[in-house]
Parts: C-alpha cells; structure tokens; sequence
C-alpha cells in the first residue's frame, strides 16, 4: 500500500518555504505553517498572505499558520524544514523530539554544513536520530517567486526509499507544478549547494558586464566540476544533467531573482563583500559559505573546482573579481 | 609536425562568419572572407566594417575580402563555411572545384538538411568529395555580437583527425576566445541544430510570460531529449553535456540576440509564422526548418522528441503555443 502524505508541516516561513506551503495547499494537503515572527503567522491566518516574504501573493485557506513548533507537527505525515542551511543543525535541536515517529523528514536547504562538510540530509539523519531513508529532498529549478506566480515548473524529490518519494510526489503534484522522483539524495543536494556558488561566479561575470556566452560558458564548466565532485562522492552523474542539477543552475545563474547571482553581481562591479552582504538586508549569499565547504571537500577528496575556488578566494581571499575573470580565461586550452 | 593553418578562407560575411573572420585575424591568421555583395566586400577592405550585419566592430586590417570564391580560396590551409545550413549543398557545388586539395573544411552552419536528413559535414564530405577526416565543425556558446565585442567565450572545435583539430585550435586562439577540440563530430552537429529548436520553445515560454523556472525545465528536458536522439545515431552523450550541448543550448536559449529565440517569442505572443516571418527580415528562423528533419531522425530512430515535436506541430501544423504550453505541463509525472 502506499504510504499517503496529507497533513504537513512547513518550518521556516520565508520565500521558499512559504511558496512550497502554497504548492501543497493547492495539491489538496493540509499545512501547516511554522513562522518565527508572530506578525508572519498571524498575517497568514487572518490575511492569508506572507507580505514580507511573498508580497502580492494570496495563500490557499488550507494554510494556517502558528509560531509553535509543537502544534505545527502535530500529527503531520511529512515535516518539510524550510530554514537556512547553516542554521538547520540548531533549529532541528529544538524540534527533535516533537517530530512524528515515522514522518519523512524533507529538506529544502541547499548548503553543506561548514565545519563538519555534511549535506542537509546527514545533519537531519544525525540530529533527528533517524535512519537515512526517512529523509527526502526537493531540489530543482524553484525560483519561489515564479511558483507563487504559478508559473509551469518542476522539480525533483529525492529519497533512498522510493515509495516516500512516490508519496510525496503526490502530495506536492499541483496544476502549475510537476515532481519528478529519483533515489540520489547525494547528487541532489551537491548539486543544490554548488550551484549557489557557480551562480556568485555568473554574478560575478555580469557585474563585469560579460554576456550571454561567457556566462553560458561558466554554466557549462561549473556544471562539469560539481558533476566531478558528486561522482567522486558517490552520486549519479545523470542527476547533474536533470532538473536538480543543469535545470536550478540555469536558473539560479540566469535569474534577477536570484540572490546568489545579484550578490555575484555586486561584487563583479567592484562592491566588497561588506558592501553586498549590506545590500542583501545584512546578509551573505548562501554560496559565499558553500564555497569554502565545497571547495574543502573538493580538496579532500582530489577534484579541481577551479571555478568555484575562484569564488572562494574573491569571497574570502581579496582576489578581485576582475582578476579571477583574466585567470579563468587564461587557463590553457586542452581537449573538452 | 603539426599542420600549421595560417590562411583561411571564410566563405560567407553575415553575422557569424564576420564574428570568425576577426577571432581568425585577432589571433594572428591571413583571412579572405568572401562576401556575396561587392559593397560588403568593398566595405571591408576600405573601411574595415561590415555595417549591415557587424554595425560598430572594427575588423582587424589582416581580413581582406572578396566577391571572387577563387580569389577567396587560393591556396588557403583551411576553409570555413558561414552560410545558412539549407543553402550550404547549393553554395558548396559552386566552391567544389577551387578547395585546395588537402585543406581542412570547416562548418560553421547549425542544421540538418531537409530531405536528405544530412548534417553539415556529411554534405560536406558528399558534395565536396573528401574523407570525413578532413571535415571539421565549430560549435559553442557563440553569439556573434558577444564574440565581436571580445567578450570572453569558448568553442569546440570537433574533428575525426585530432591533428586537425588542434591545428584549428591555435588558428582561433585570441586573447578573449577559446577553444576546446573533441572528436565527436555527429553530437556537435546535432547538439548544433537541436538548441535551435529548444530555442523556439524557450522564446514561446517567455512569448506567453513564463520566467526562468519555465525556461530552465525547458532547457534542461531539451537537452536530454537531444542527447537521446545523439546517441541513438553515433554521439558520444558527453558532448551534450559540454559547451556544443549545454553551452550552446544556455545561450541561444537565453540570450535576446538569438534569432530562435526572438522568433519564437513572437509565436508566444500570438503572432502567425507568416508575420515572425516578416519581422524576422523575411526569414524563418533556422529551428523552424531544423524541427522537421529533427523530428523525421526522431521517427527514424525511435526516439522521443516531446518538445521538439510540439514545436514542430506549432511551426507546422497550426498548434497553438499556449496549447504546446498545456500539453507539456501535462505529461504525467514520473522518475526523471
């Protein structure tokens, strides 16, 4: 029998998270929507919108929302953790024992932990003390904006036990909104995590005001170490060829909306990261720290990311985004 | 030794042979580029522009050109073709008889021929007599425009004879371009013609006011579905996922500049093929023609082409792009 996923909750109320909540909603499931920020939830209860993250946008009346992380997963058949990578170990610390015995557990963070270089699905399997096949991720082309905007997307849910897949394949299947399955947690989240800094370097690019075929270029070559570093991993190298892989990185690397890509672009036109991160409402893009976990693991395991240690070293070594451009470019011609 | 290619005969000054004729020149090489019009040609040598189709670049005084195709041809170690791949049979029949016995035979033409079903090289080594070793073609991210104004950007260069390759490969080495060789000719030509018809569809999306997400999925299953059918005739699928697959396809799929893409914008909107037609200078763009003997390979070979094919309905047989847009999003779900 398959399992049925009806009644979720969705923790962490920004863009993402909110815009997933409203997937769900609209695929028929009941939500529920844990925001920190009392004014959020209370906004979405009795308003039905998210103003500060998702303006404009008019939730389904299948949402509601609470600040308390208790009511939020009571219950619930699957919980889908929608907070920033680098605070997902923290925030799973005070949700752990409030989690339903057998509830998949869902990541939608896109980061390798810095220190420990775990990807999202470990430190959930760690924190939350459960076997690796209760894990899922959700990783592909997801521009929250355009979905909230119901615009045709898709994206891949991954997870070692196929049938949680199935299930939450159809609990996330809506009019504007399509789920492809696949068993490659690894490949997924690598993928998620790399092309945040393959889109600071296409930021990078534009900022220098570079074009189309240098940042087509960059899309190519960055797509090809990520695909390097997933393999010696051990993930599947067709993942970087689908939605979760090539499809995000284009358009991760391509959009306006992009935070990745804006911050690249700040500093490409010479900003600091000060400069930027004061721009981005405080804050670093999520590649300026995925770089260095990337590219740590990169050297652990004896893969070149040249461009992604590009990024690295213009993020935290002073190189200018003008000489990383002169280098790449000048690295030797060699058979493709 | 190394053959050595210093003059080069590029037959053909519209846009992209001009953007060639100056890499060729910036990296040191002799060119005659032959032009169909005598006040292109004369515009050239005097001036050294080639406003109608190359408005504000300055060529490099090495270029000559010429309305003489024996003038254009004598004693050159390579020539390179820049003309539109349904015209290339007719055009090459006229040249035949002055190709300098042993120079390398360059495409850069993106198509398969209707009726014959035939990529660029196999015209070539059919019509111009010679061995398929000494036939060789240029594809990559490569809009003309960005090129021309030295924006960083790479090719591939793919020849049987890897000597031939390599030798080409220093021919167009410039500061601002570089190139990759690769010996897999079949899956550069139809990566080549295949991104024109992605193209189509990517301008439809964004015709009927669809964002990134859209278009990346779009990419993304294009790109599978022109690797299924290279493979299925010779191709090595590695090279859909390098800068003459994924590389190509990025740009000619995003970039205003794309002929393709512009066209099938206007079949988003609503327009007739007849009036893109018009505001296309009279022409179709290159997908329109391609989408037939893509999908008639297809047919051939057994291989799937979903959105080649929608395309080739909407181009073809009155389907609408908002129901192309339907039908896509509506293809039951599955693994990827």
């Amino acid at each position: 029998m398959t399992r049925r996923v009806q009644r979720l909750a969705v923790l962490g109320a920004g863009s993402w998270g909110t815009a997933f909540a409203k997937v769900l909603g609209d695929a028929g499931r009941e939500v529920i929507l844990w925001a920190r920020r009392p004014e959020v939830a209370a906004s979405i209860n009795e308003r039905h919108i998210n103003r500060d993250y998702m303006a404009g946008i008019v939730l389904p009346p299948t949402i509601t929302a609470t600040t308390d992380p208790a009511e939020a997963l009571d219950g619930v058949d699957a919980v889908v953790f929608g907070v920033p990578s680098q605070t997902l170990r923290e925030n799973l610390a005070g949700w752990r024992d409030l989690l339903p015995r057998d509830a998949t557990l869902v990541s939608l963070a896109k980061g390798v932990e810095l220190g420990t270089l775990k990807r999202m699905s470990e430190v959930i399997v760690e924190v939350a003390d459960v076997p690796p096949e209760q894990v899922a991720v959700v990783s592909g082309p997801n521009l929250a904006r355009e979905i909230a905007a119901e615009e045709p997307s898709a994206t891949v849910i991954a997870c070692i036990d196929h049938d949680r897949a199935v299930a939450l394949q159809h609990a996330i299947t809506a009019g504007y909104f399509k789920a492809y399955t696949n068993t490659d947690v690894i490949g997924c989240e690598l993928a998620g995590a790399g092309k945040n800094v393959i889109a600071l370097a296409c930021g990078m690019a534009a900022g220098l005001g570079y074009g189309d075929n240098t940042r087509a270029t960059l899309i190519t070559r960055g797509l090809a170490e990520m695909s390097r570093l997933g393999v010696a991993l051990g993930a599947d190298p067709l993942t970087f060829a689908g939605l979760a892989g090539l499809g995000d990185l284009v358009a991760t690397c391509s959009s306006p909306l992009s935070r990745n890509r804006t911050f690249g672009e700040r500093l490409g036109r010479g900003e600091t990261l000060a400069q930027a991160e004061e721009a981005n409402h405080g804050q670093v893009a999520e590649g300026v720290k995925s770089c260095l976990s990337i590219c740590e693991l990169g050297r652990r395991h004896g893969v070149e990311l040249p461009i992604s240690d590009a990024v690295r070293r213009v993020c935290h070594e002073g190189l200018s985004a003008a000489d990383m451009g002169k280098e790449l470019i000048t690295r030797a011609p060699r058979p493709e």
